[in-house]
Parts: structure tokens; sequence; C-alpha cells
């Protein structure tokens, strides 16, 4: 197998309005971070808390798992942010507003019943006491084994240490975003976390520019349908809390929620959005221009996050993109596009080099989207391989070369019946996923 | 990895109302069959083409692939039933009933066009000459890489000399049976036939018995919705078409539909089912006791051979039944159950003879069947792990025993809601099926 040639944005880069800049969660300002080794995992070498206070508190918002079989840090999270919504905002003493997130890996205290909920509890109310606010201020995530017990333990170890070594909150503390993204790592080969800055004109003329950074992790268990993975995400822009809302659900719906590694959906996804308000500026409210400067920038640190994450899917060799156009709508292009980003024989194919895309017209085939085969062309990367539902001869050397060659395997497939368009993210399916799943609990 | 130990039942093996006996489609009186290369694979050590005849016209029934790219023999094939169905039965020469079943593997004939389509007609047309029929009386399958060109070259070798070995048609030409099977294998590692007799009492007080065989191939891209890979069944008793329609649906859901082995859904799945009457007795009726007797056995039958695709998924060390009990009703069953069943963590997890039961859990989870997690109870090998939701502490060293000892792997969830359930079949997920399917084209 090929060594992973990153697919990560490097800082200076722009794409659209943003531009890639270091530090994850350290560029934000209003928002302090770090990552330490609280005794969740037996290895000391890795890192397994990350905390994230919120100097002042400010407006966040959450996307959750799906799955019924939900965790007890995802109860605990939806029942605290529903109880700062409910806060008085004209009393100080009534808890508006999030004030701090801890995320431990290793464990993820899901199917551990009422003793699991009360450590989520109480792991609220540990933090609490460290920053002086209410319990329901604090966000609780959790990653890892499923059914274990989880006590408070090294939660009580480990916040003091966390707190100890946060970092500044004037958005130049890049080695504490680096390291709360390492500690919310499980099976992920490297840590997932960036930021961009972008400006926005306001009515008066004047110019701000925000920066938003975020962390994520993978790398398994991941079919997005909402939420999908462990994320958190913060602006030291100021957006109202519908704008919030409404941006995070935008963002994620067009990136988090279009990778899928393996179709299983974890217990435990939570993607966190924390908007400080530390930066100059005004508020941003849902529809104006600066809203939509917002979501755009926000959007492209997002994408590059699940392009990492698929990247690193478990086992991953290649980053898969698949683009659909001309499906009836967009709907039906995910459909069609999941079908085949899910699709085990597609997946592997890629892994073993192999441009067989009778594979991708059998997985949009299943799909239900609606199509006739005979309008279908599909190239993969750049190479046109399907015309009207049928084959094309093709330089298969040079087929094999660019496999070789390209970090990223681009398959675009055009449907020819309408204007729907989707594109998902996923990755090859090689012998280190079965390896990395096949021995995980060990 | 461990050795395969076959799970298909043995001859004399009685479950139910049924026997097995020996020979697949050569038990089965009225049928002749052989198996012969053909020249679809380059290797001539491989058989590729196998043959059924049907002596005197019979009742014909099927069910194919849903998939939208389906291929020109599946199309052929729904069209030559329906021309069977419309011709006039006091008119022999008007082609009423199936003469001939002819497939072949090494090529799927998908995705190949007009050109496609008419080679599946002219093999049809093919064996028609031979047989001194229509056309309409043949049935057509295929088998193997998508994409690709088929001639007509391979079928006219092949057809003469498959013509040239056909078996006896008195339900004692076992090898022909077994070569049959042979000539349909694809990545299956052994051939998968079977047959049963059953005795069924009529009104006059007289009893008969019957024979059913079978055979079908795997063992990728299976996913059942409908049919889901290819198969032939007949029976020599005599069922009216309604009975034969009823049947094989009925006894289909139940067992081929309920197999998995990596969720993707072939482009040519195609069931047969002949009913020749060619034992004594008299026609059987849908609702009738005899209905009853024969579609239970029918259901041993197809079940056994459902078994046998799932042990012998691609890759596969283990045969892993999924029964969901207390669900909503059957439908939520069949998610919970297919949930688990698809999932690559659930495999893996077995693959790797780790009873990682948190990922039974995430899997029905994400099902959306109705359930509290509550009243979730889950057994694996008949080991309680997970009680109303909650961790069992149990035997690891008893469970790993009995991962290396057992070739079939039962998972029992129980979810506490109601009375729906379901059972379905899978394999573990091994590095097995990334070489199988990451080098399959070349």
């Amino acid at each position: 197998m090929s060594t992973k040639v990153s697919v990560a944005a490097q800082p200076h880069t722009t794409i659209g309005n943003a531009t890639f800049i270091e530090g994850g969660l350290g560029a934000v300002k209003g928002i302090r971070c770090s990552g330490v080794y609280a005794g969740f995992r037996r290895n000391p070498e890795r890192k397994d808390l990350a905390l994230v206070v919120v100097d002042c508190p400010a407006v966040a918002s959450a996307v959750f798992t799906k799955n019924t079989f939900c965790a007890a840090p995802v109860s605990v999270s939806r029942k605290h942010l529903a109880c700062m919504s409910m806060a008085d905002v004209n009393n100080p003493g009534a808890g508006k507003g999030v004030r701090a997130i801890i995320l431990n890996s290793g464990n993820a205290n899901a199917a551990t019943g009422d003793p699991g909920y009360k450590t989520a509890i109480q792991t609220a109310e540990l933090v609490a006491q460290h920053l002086n606010c209410l319990p329901h201020q604090v966000l609780v995530a959790s990653t890892g084994v499923i059914g274990v017990p989880l006590s408070l333990a090294p939660f009580e170890k480990g916040v003091p240490l966390a707190m100890a070594v946060l970092g500044l909150n004037d958005g130049t503390a890049f080695d504490s975003g680096l390291h709360a993204a390492q500690a919310i790592m499980t099976t992920d080969t490297y840590a997932k976390y960036t930021a961009v800055c972008f400006a926005t004109v306001w009515d008066d003329g004047t110019t701000t520019t925000y920066n938003i950074g975020g962390m994520v992790k993978g790398s398994g268990m991941i079919s997005p349908d909402m939420a999908t993975l462990l994320g958190v995400f913060a602006t030291d822009a100021q957006l109202t809390q519908e704008a919030a809302d409404k941006a995070l659900k935008e963002v994620i719906d067009k990136t988090l929620n279009k990778v899928t590694i393996d179709s299983d959906t974890s217990t435990n996804d939570s993607i966190f959005f924390v908007s400080t308000g530390a930066a100059a500026g005004k508020t941003i409210t849902p529809g104006s221009p600066q809203y939509e400067d917002f979501t755009a920038a926000f959007r492209v640190l997002s994408e590059d996050l699940t392009r990492q994450i698929a990247h690193d899917g478990e086992g991953a060799t290649k980053l898969v993109t698949v683009n659909v156009t001309g499906a009836l709508n967009d709907a039906d292009a995910d459909k069609a596009g999941r079908a085949v980003a899910n699709s085990p024989l597609v997946k592997t194919a890629i892994a073993g080099h192999d441009a067989n895309w009778g594979r991708i017209a059998m997985a949009i085939g299943k799909s239900g989207a609606t199509f006739a085969s005979e309008e279908v062309t599909i190239s993969m990367m750049d190479i046109l391989v399907c015309k009207q539902g049928l084959p094309v001869p093709f330089d298969e050397a040079e087929a094999l070369k660019r496999f070789d060659e390209y970090p990223e395997i681009v398959i675009d497939i055009e449907l020819g019946t309408g204007p729907g368009k989707a594109k998902l993210w996923t990755c090859d399916f090689t012998h280190g996923y079965i390896s990395i799943n096949g021995d995980y609990r060990s």
C-alpha cells in the first residue's frame, strides 16, 4: 500500500472567501483549550481528555447522533443545551450560554445505564466547579469502546491537569488546538483540526476579519445522518442563536453529513458549535450578507475536515470523492452517490487500483435513484469509462498510473435526468480496515 | 484463519417434513442438466456453462434483481416468461411452458447495450433450435464481470457440448446436478446444490413422495431485495402457475432474501423455479394441505442453500445467523437484523473472534427499528452478553473457545417491544474479502 499524502489544505491556501490559518480551535479568540492524558486509556503516551473553555457565556449549537442506542453524554448534552436555551438572558445567575465542552476518548460511556448517565452529569458538575458556572453550561462528549462502565476517577484526575495547561484565549494558542484534537482521536492516524479566516463588510462600510476553528475525530463507524462524529467548531464572530443553529445545520448537511466510511452510525456522534463574539464587530443574523460570508467560510473549513476524515478512514489509502450530477433532485443525487460511497465492492476495487466502473453502475442501480441506464456517464480520475450506459475503451496503464499517484480518487457520475447534484466523500476499503476492526477491543 | 467446516445438511438429515437426498437438480424427475467448459473463462479447468433442460413444457416462475442497471439476460428472461404466460395452452405450437434454462459464468452480459441484448436473444434461439421449441421457452442468465462485451461464440461452442452430456431425467443424475452447480460458480469456493424429498397425503388417502432440487451461486454482491443471486429450483411435483409463483415468493422472502454479504445488489440476480410434474400425483393448488407440505419442504431446501451462500460469502470463515425477536412487527425485526448483518463493524469483530456486542447495539440503534434500549437483550453463541441494555459480565475464555470451534455464530437479539421476528444470515468480514474483491477483474 502506498503511503498517505495529506489532503488537508495548508495555511495560506485560499478557497472561496476563506484563507486557511494555523491553530484549529486555538485560533479562535475567546476560546482556551487543552488536551491531556487522564487515564481513560492504558497508554500514557496518548492524550485522552480534551477541554474547551469559553471565557464568557456564549451561543452554542449542536447536532447529535440519530442512533436509538445513544450514549449518556449525548443525553446529558441535549439536556444541558435545553437548559441554556431556557435560561433568562437578563439574569446573570441563570446560566445563559455555554462555558465549556469536555470530551474524552477511550470509553464511549454508551450502554452503561444509570451509572453512565450519573458519570456524565458529574463530569459537567466537576468542570462547572472549576469555572464557577452552572453544570448545564458544560457540554460533554465521549468516544471509544461501548458497554464498558466509565467512572468519574479519570475526570477527577484529568480536569485539573487540563485546566492547568489551557492555552491563551487570543487566537494564537496553536499548540493547544493541536493537543485538544489529539485527545479526541481513537483509531484516527492523525489529529484533524484546522482554521480559516475571512473578512466581511458591514452596512456602514467597515470590514471585520473573523476566525473559525474546528477539530473532529473519525474514522470508522461513520455514516452521517445528521451528526456523525465528534467535533467542535468555534468562531470569534458573534452570531444570534438562530444564525448559529442555521449555519451549523446548513454546513454539516453539505460536508460532514456527506462522508461515509462504513455505513455504521455511532452511538455518540456529537458536533458542537460555539460563537464567542470575542472579535470586534456586530452580531450576524440569518439571511444577512455577513451570514452568507460566514457560512461560505465555515463550509470551506468543514469540507477540509470532512476530506481529512474520509482520507483517514480506517485502513484507507485513498480519499474517494463521488460527484453526482444530473439527478432528478439533490436527494436523489445523494441516494445514488451514497450507494457508491458505501459499496464495499466499489471500495475494494479502488483499493486494488481497478477502474471497475461496472461496480459503480451496480451501486447506482441499486440505490433507488431515478435514471435510465442508457443516459449514464461515468468518469474515474478524469478518465471517461462509461458513456450512455456502455463501456468506453480507455488506457488501463494510464488509469493504473493515476491510481498510484493520486491521493484522491474522483468519481464523476452524470445521471442525465435532471438538475440534482451531490458530492460525497469516502475512502477505499483495505486489509487495514479489517485489521483495525478485527482487533479493536483487545 | 480456521478451515471451513461445511454447514450443508448431509443426505438422510431430516428437518421438518423434508429429508435431504443427493443430487441437486439431478434428483428431479423430468429435468436433465449438465455443466461444461465453453470458453467464457480463460481457465479450461473451470466449467462455465450450465444447461437445464425440461423434457416437457413446464410451469416456470422467477424473481429478478431490482437493480435499475439490470443485465440483458434479465430483460430477456422477463420477456420470455411474459410470452410463455400469454401463450395459448390449447395450442401446442404456441410455446406454453419452459423448456430450458441456460446459464453462463465469467461474463455478466451487463452494461453491454444492444449487442449484449442481441447475444442473450440469440442464446435462447440457439438452445431452442437444439430442443425444437420456441426461443421464448428458453430462459437465460449470466454472472461474472460487468461491462465486457459478450459474443455468441462460446455459446455456439458450449451448447452442443452441454447437450451431449445431459444427465438422465429419472431423478438419479446426481453428477449432472453437481456439474451444473459448478458451472455457475464465480468466487464461490464450492458448488452449492442440494435436494430434498417429502411426502404429502391427498384427499383420497393416497401418499405421494416428491423431490425438490436446487442450485445457487454466491458469494459477493449479495443483498437481497427480492431476488439476489443466480439460482435454479425445480420439483417433480405439479404446481399450478399460481401455486408456483406464490411458493417461490414465500420461500425466497424467508430464505434467500434474508442473506446479505456486503449490501451490494447484483445487476443479474435471477432465481428460476420449474415444476415438471414428472412424478405421479395430482396438481397442487395454493392454500391446499399439499401446498403447505410443498412450501415447508421447499423452505427447508432453500434455507440450506441460503446458509451455504452466507457461509461461503467472499472471504468468510464463519456463517453468522442473526435472530431477532420481540420487534414491533416482522418488518421491524428484519430492519434491525439486517443492520446487524450488514454492519462491517459487527462482521470484522466476528472475524477477530471478539464478542463486541456494543457494535450489535450500535447497529440495531441505527436501524430505525422501534425499541427502547433498556429492553434489549443480546446473546452471542448462547452466551448472554447484554441484558436490558446493559453489559452482562461473561466468560471471555469460553466465548473465545466457541468462536474457535463453532462454524456458525448465532446472535440472538430480543427487542422487548412486540411479536415481530426475523432470521437473517451473513458471514464474517475478513482479509479474504478484500483480497478477492481488490483483485477480481485481473
